[in-house]
């Protein structure tokens, strides 16, 4: 079982060998696009029957109804640890505290005397959410979700989780959906979870965009309904990835543990090392095979450090300027001094500095969310926010006084644009 | 020649005729992505090669190099009027003033006692602007994307804009690059320009967000490649549309006007009148039919009009909730008493209030941004802004006192997910 990184040298790298080590799969195969078209068209074509039909064949589950009311939820959050809700509650605290801070006034601009012009946010009214369940178990995404989600003010949340073999949620999700008294769940769970909320179903209501992470056949379901259908999506997703800049001050021990959480993920998850001591990159090696041994999941960890490596570079900026062309998912600056690389970083999704600052507190509970850009995507995406679930408008009110000011401009500017009807509802105001 | 709006009653429209009225083609046909298929892979194989073939093809010109440099675009820009220069000034000073009030600092947020948590704005570093040319020449468009893009501080801005017969652009739109501090443009247009970008020729480089509206081509080839490459869009684009709520205090020729304007843009434009004054509706028909005669664009504005229509409401709440329905591009409220309807305003891209705010002066010169969600989109997206062009990154920092207030918290949580690597990360710093 592999528990070493294989290590480059950074100034050793030729380009086409960075662009190598770049790239990640973001591309899912061809099968996973055929299956996943042909069960859009399914439940585009058979709604709550087809989304039944699957769940029999990929859950196992025979549904007599596709969602679980109030009193179900309530029941299922009741069959959970004090200590487990205890900690829900705090990461939903936490979770609301950040986000609270995003949806903020903005001030009106009156950009020529009588022309007044601002922008008022206004929550997208229908959002769809999916939660990943099965073998996994997310009520953490379910928060990262929600709380923006009723922070922006939107409408209808609709959820979809797929069903246990017993036909309902795990009792962790019910008790998240009361934290967010949200009182009806959605037992649908894969491509045809975000295809039913794309198209509406007789028992599942369309959805204006579509949340949530997801294997590679939610992924690919939510790119093609982008493409076929009005609703938008909240990101392109792929496997989860960490980058950790460490340098001589670093507690390979911590290093180390950062690395596998990442690992855990899954097989196709990467954990890159990016450091300026050799010997710490030795350190963490042998820290790696000591923690590995003791994992639960140590089987899809290996297979997940075969897609990762270290770099060894020669100074820091080298180390963020990598950093920054890879454009990772989670960043974790293990120094000292951290300070001065916060300004430096130009491209990542979620960003942990210092030595005590683990992935996985922003994973749960710090308050940040962990819905992320993966697979370079952050060179163009923001995290989920409040703003992931909101629209900036913007409005405008001219005077009298302000028509004089601006008329004539939009007249010429509408005449050189060869645009006349545009010039004439300037003119005809001013005469 | 058409010059009338069908007109419908509100209350007396069955669900499925308020759907009709709703849709608004978004799909063009199979025959554009085939052939817009055809351009992207034409482009991705043989870079300027394939650029040059198809200026010569699709623009009639031959070009020797495919950009113009600071010099040619200087002596073009000179060529302009003055009175043309000085609005085009005057629409940049306006566009920048309000827009630069869109990129603030955010506060620190301390979710529990040594628990730091914060986000920090990043430009996107390369942008890719399309400028749509030859038959319409639109420098407005160049401002509208040109100066968000600035002022959020993307490193790399790439202009392409098609050839005019004469192989250089338009001197308008020389000027506009002037004032943005652009010194190259690519002569490309069409979907081959937006391919380009995506991936990046021997001379044009790639970038990760692509901008601009364009054809049907243009708009095709965006969510292609937003689907098979790493690029991400601005939006999804289809044809202008503007719907007017205006009562009993609106004038007649102001309306007729606005509504004119948008259908100059092209046969498929729709420009909806939403009143709850059948006189006034009468008054618009009237109107309609007189200046509509005197329009160079009357061919295509009697075209639009086909696909135009007028709804007698009978309270302007019901007029309200039909325009959020419909989640028009533009909304303009001519009506007296406009100030308590924008808080009812829930679904639209850029809102005009009052008699004497046309939507061209927000299209040319008011400040805001003229890239605007079309076909229902405003439903989930907003238009363009300074947001556009960043990235806002989480980042915490974490002290021994924060560890330990939030440690257990995230231990229980990763426990009951199974991820014990992420509880562990937690644990060895506890320790």
């Amino acid at each position: 079982m592999n528990t070493m990184l294989r290590t480059y040298i950074y100034r050793s790298l030729s380009e086409p060998v960075v662009q190598q080590l770049l790239a990640r799969n973001t591309d899912p195969s061809n099968a996973v696009q055929q299956s996943v078209t042909a069960i859009i068209a399914e439940v585009k074509a058979k709604g709550d029957a087809a989304l039944k039909a699957y769940a029999q064949q990929f859950d196992g589950v025979q549904l007599e109804q596709l969602s679980l009311g109030a009193e179900e939820i309530a029941a299922l959050a009741a069959s959970i640890g004090r200590e487990q809700q205890r900690a829900l509650e705090i990461a939903f605290a936490n979770i609301h505290r950040f986000h609270a801070t995003q949806l903020r006034k903005e001030r009106t601009v009156e950009t020529m005397p009588g022309v007044t012009c601002w922008r008022e946010p206004r929550p997208i009214e229908k959002v769809g959410l999916y939660i990943p369940g099965g073998s996994a178990v997310l009520p953490s995404t379910l928060l990262m979700l929600g709380v923006p989600a009723r922070i922006a003010g939107c409408k209808e949340i609709v959820v979809c989780s797929p069903p246990q073999s017993d036909g309902k949620i795990n009792g962790y999700v019910a008790y998240c959906l009361q934290l967010l008294n949200i009182d009806n769940v959605y037992l649908v769970g894969g491509a045809q979870a975000v295809a039913a909320m794309a198209f509406g179903t007789e028992s599942i209501p369309k959805v204006d965009k579509l949340f949530g992470p997801g294997n590679q056949y939610v992924t690919k379901a939510k790119s093609v309904l982008q493409g076929m259908t009005q609703v938008s999506i909240d990101m392109p997703a792929g496997p989860s990835e960490v980058l950790v800049i460490a340098d001589s001050s670093a507690n390979p021990e911590y290093v180390a543990a950062d690395l596998l959480a990442q690992t855990e993920h899954g097989p196709d998850s990467q954990a890159i090392l990016v450091s300026t001591d050799q010997s710490l990159i030795d350190a963490v090696q042998d820290a790696l095979a000591t923690q590995l041994a003791e994992l639960p999941r140590a089987a899809i960890a290996a297979k997940a450090l075969d897609n990762s490596y270290a770099i060894l570079c020669e100074t820091t900026d080298e180390a963020i300027a990598f950093s920054n062309r890879y454009a990772p998912e989670h960043l974790i600056i293990e120094m000292d001094e951290w300070e001065p690389l916060v300004r430096k970083v130009s491209n990542a999704g979620s960003v942990f500095v210092g030595h005590l600052t683990p992935e996985s507190a922003g994973d749960y509970a710090s308050g940040t969310n962990h819905t992320l850009p993966t697979s370079g995507y952050a060179r163009s995406y923001s995290g989920v926010s409040v703003d992931s679930f909101i629209k900036k408008i913007t409005f405008q009110h001219i005077t009298q006084e302000g028509l004089q000011n601006i008329g004539h401009t939009v007249e010429v500017l509408a005449e050189l644009e060869g645009l006349h009807a545009h010039k004439n509802a300037v003119s005809v105001r001013l005469t």
